[in-house]
């Protein structure tokens, strides 16, 4: 039941690392919407494997075929189906882990919980998961883009301790993609480099955080109580493999403030209502204020590593484990558009859910 | 389309502050299930107004009446509506309140959503309508203890940089409840208490952190790949008013490690697969793996304060707002009991969904 | 799970018919829709027991309380909360049921599946369910006729083999409630109460139909391909209790007919593009073209009958039934608001979604 | 939003009659169970065009392929994904048809929702849509057999006048299918073919009732109040494409008894509550009895016919359309499986959602 995600802009991913392919089918979509085929492998390229020297060498091209729901390039209103053909599936470099369970991955649980399991690679649980959200995250950022201008840019901000100070009002992509660890900060893009070069040769891994930004968001996306704007952000993004925080404007930070400090103060500019500080992160009481959203996701370090580990085997027996097979040493600079991508899902289907309720585009009170 | 939460254990939350009352609708309850009112009022107890000199002193009594779905103290199988008539509204307390946008309040985004608003008291963002949840939660609760031991216990950890240390692995409800801040930890709760007094005397407000642990939590439960269970636990937490982080495990803490330190070895314990560590935080791959569940959400600070604000009106003028009222300067006390509600109501969710589909109570590996 | 219905305009309902009282949530009513309290008891009284000689003569007031979800006499956009307190409750009344099955009522099949149930009166089973959906209903059909003059007019079409010629055109609501029976056919009515009449004289209880017709629907409501609009539109009628089958259009009639015979023409008609007859019924492909939606609801004879009748005990052993108690000997007049309330469900969530995919209130094409 | 189906065993399916293939997803299928491709193949080869004579000409393999959710034959607990490629797409065949309305197809409707159509055909219309629905439905029914035995069988009952004599408790597949028109009764069978090739002949097509039962069905699927059993399959059958009304147990029939004649009295029979007759059709308030399930749907005659018929251009002129084409002159004998398919996805989807809130396979009550 768990493999769908929006209300109004539903999207529900198939597909195992290692099977015949990968796929998203996307119900809900605006008849009458571009479809581009290249925008969206665009954002395809940005995710997959071997793009760069820091990220995994797997080769897969990735190559998306739209199956259905386009006519002359435009949506027709009828479930638009995504195909990715694994293509790079070397099943046979599982074999080893076919009876061990591999330490902080998904060996174990889903063992436990379905008494049968995709043993080669991560099936169901790989990040090659994500293809489907990111082809469909391509569409819904289409579509906020041509709705209200609406933009989410997203980048890595640290990698372990390498800290980015970045300028989320202005940051733009064509900064985040200047540098293959997507960090739009140089100086500190060059060190965080070296640092994931140091540890793949060490046989190890490192985590860090992601942050984004979404700006021309129309003030009243979001719905009372539960699916508050943050609390389907903090969803979608906990949702993502490997990722263990999220905090949105002031976040865990935030804590440390008096009310006096941390309240926003309303102000008009331009004719419109304001905030003259944003430490709720362009969320209040739920629904967006038309401020910037201001969201940061945590993504631990990449759990396989060529270090020998302390494990179990499925019958019940200790075992070292020594992986082999090829890695990400830092899974950040390729779930840069899979924040993006869940960020934009979230909020085409607001902007939806906005229109059916209140009869039209989100505008600006009085 | 935001009032509900939950797949098979579905609540659905009604009410405004200052309405005729405030409720909850639970679909889904399995039947047999023992529903005793007087249950479900101590955690509504634990939850309401007034119960000690750091809380707001608005008084209500927070009565709960059952109208539906039990016979003979068992739980039918068909809807059980919980209501609790709202007693102390003031509402000429909010006239002042009536053409102000009130900072980092709903006020503005509702107005702007929905072109109307309930201006006496927060209306339906305000944090009364938690009694719904708190009360569904102890439902929750007591089912997942008679299913299998599984119990869930929140504390306060932090108010502003008062920091406590708790042993997740045994603290109990009851030293939870020693100390009115809920703060197990009794030195640091005397230096809480002794902030949020200060603070409260200065006419401001603040915030912190309030960490859970659930214990005896059958593998299994979560399921790929949206509804991971730190995916929903997430959004839970971030249903709840005045939240701005979230963390499973390891958290951003987690992001300055390297992979051979966060992993957690998998070691046989008593014939079961257990880890040695658990910087996953009992979950892994979206499921969880037995261990204890670890997480911790950030609250802000209060947003109604005493002291003078700057803002704007209504009709678009700049004002400055002097709040009165009574209100909490610090709402992580009465917090306890909601986030406990909210992680209850997710594992009671997935604990049935698992029930469904791998048709039977989950159990460990062998 | 199965106590709510619609996506967007979603209500959901809760209560026993011998309990404390009977209500239903509505989320997702468009802000400043006006609600009117004494518009929705307009229809809950003529669902009420007790409204005329051919009814069962329980007396319920069945008097609605609002309590959430309304500003000033207009919706907020959060959720509305109807309740209705069960006045006539006289529980003692049904202690011969305890234990015994009544046949073709509920009791069975509730308790083979719960192992628990309310043997006071119907309990979830009863009509006085339909109470909630009635109310919600009052608000649906009053956001369709200001959103397009768009009408639901229903009526008893017959009784046993009594069947009355109307014409679904014109048929007015104040044509059908001429007659106690609902028939806007006068002398056919006349007929329809004689024999309702006789039979309850001989402790025994008829059914028969109730036609609907919906007029001004815009065309482009309904979604492919599970939700199409008759699909809806079937389910939300065999909800209905005591409901046997449901046609739209030509129905069971048409299978009679060729294709050259059943088809409708296109034919253009003031500018638009009309059918020359009508015998979808409204609906093709799933989805209105914007002629009248014409259908039919079998209702079965009252299960409840003076009559001596053969059934088994709970303790499994072979007795004879004579009910007594008050009871409708044809449930047809009262079902008329139920058919039109169900009908009114199922457009305005179409509506809505309708708005909220396509952008914009649904509107003829060129 | 429409394209997906059931709550726990839910199916999404996708495509388009003339674009590159049509698919299904599946998500909730519980783990372990044989997924057989051979056995799903079965009734996509009796749902195929091109199968017997009397059957559209048009030539499909309808060959399936299984992409997703299985390993080493057996479901995985993850998305079962399900592709069928179109092979003999002529598109070009449709050209006469872009700019004209065909009457009673849903041309006009999706061109007036949508203000684009896939005009190639019947685009999302078309049946072939439901070769995702049998694919699904074929692993739904080998659930069901596997876990109580239960049957699904499906009939022609009539075409036109035609009608044929069928005893529903002991009708077997093979039965059905020793005709091509799918009428167990041999003689009537015989005249249905000559009436079908007659029309053919005609340039004509005819529809007629298919007719289901399912046996074996343990007593409690079925969810109060909405999501009684008989809404379900009501829904279900009003789904597929033609389909004009939906009848259980007695149906319209049932309106001409009194409550005497049409209660079905309990009885004992080896220890089991049972009914003497079965009038309900296997369903009381919603939730199944035990007894075998009866329903019946009505097919209009396919709108697709060879004469020439008035109706109008997309341009909003008169014309003349003479269709070209292979079509079926009587979709009744492939709908046949079309209506199993549905009536076991409801069946499953019950069965499981029992499990989820009862805790464990549904069983007779004492």
């Amino acid at each position: 039941m768990g493999n769908s995600f929006g209300k109004l802009f539903r999207i529900a991913t198939w597909g195992e690392s290692h099977g015949p392919g990968i796929g998203v089918t996307i119900d809900g979509c605006p008849p009458g919407v571009p479809i581009d085929r290249a925008e969206i492998q665009k954002d395809l390229d940005r995710r997959r494997p071997g793009q760069s020297s820091i990220t995994t060498q797997r080769r897969e091209g990735d190559e998306v075929e739209i199956l259905s729901g386009v006519e002359e390039g435009r949506a027709t209103g009828t479930p638009i189906a995504l195909l990715v053909r694994n293509v790079d599936a070397r099943p046979e470099a599982y074999d080893p882990l076919k009876d061990v369970y591999r330490p902080s991955h998904a060996d174990y649980t889903y063992q436990a919980k379905y008494g049968i399991r995709t043993w080669k690679g991560g099936g169901r649980a790989s990040a090659r998961e994500t293809i489907g959200r990111v082809a469909a995250g391509a569409i819904a950022r289409r579509i906020l883009r041509d709705a209200c201008g609406l933009e989410v840019v997203a980048w890595v901000e640290s990698v372990q301790d390498i800290r980015a100070a970045v300028d989320a009002a202005r940051v733009q992509l064509v900064d985040v993609e200047k540098s293959i660890v997507r960090c739009p900060d140089e100086s500190v893009a060059a060190r965080m480099i070296a640092r994931i070069e140091e540890v793949r040769k060490g046989g190890d891994s490192v985590g860090g955080v992601v942050a984004l930004v979404a700006r021309n968001v129309p003030p009243g996306l979001g719905e009372p109580v539960f699916d508050r704007l943050e609390a389907d952000l903090a969803k979608a993004m906990l949702s993502l493999p490997a990722t263990k925080g999220f905090e949105i404007g002031s976040g865990f930070g935030g804590t440390l403030l008096t009310g006096s400090e941390h309240n926003d103060a309303f102000v008009l500019q331009d004719g419109r209502v304001r905030t003259r500080t944003n430490r709720s992160g362009g969320v209040q009481g739920g629904i967006s204020n038309g401020e910037d959203i201001l969201l940061r996701v945590a993504f631990k370090p990449t759990a396989t590593i060529a270090r020998p580990q302390e494990t179990v085997t499925t019958a019940g027996e200790a075992t070292v484990l020594k992986a082999r097979g090829r890695h990400d040493p830092c899974v950040l600079p390729r779930a840069v558009p899979m924040v993006e991508a869940m960020a934009a899902l979230v909020l085409v289907d607001h902007w939806l859910r906005h229109r059916a309720q209140c009869g039209g585009a989100p505008a600006a009170a009085p």
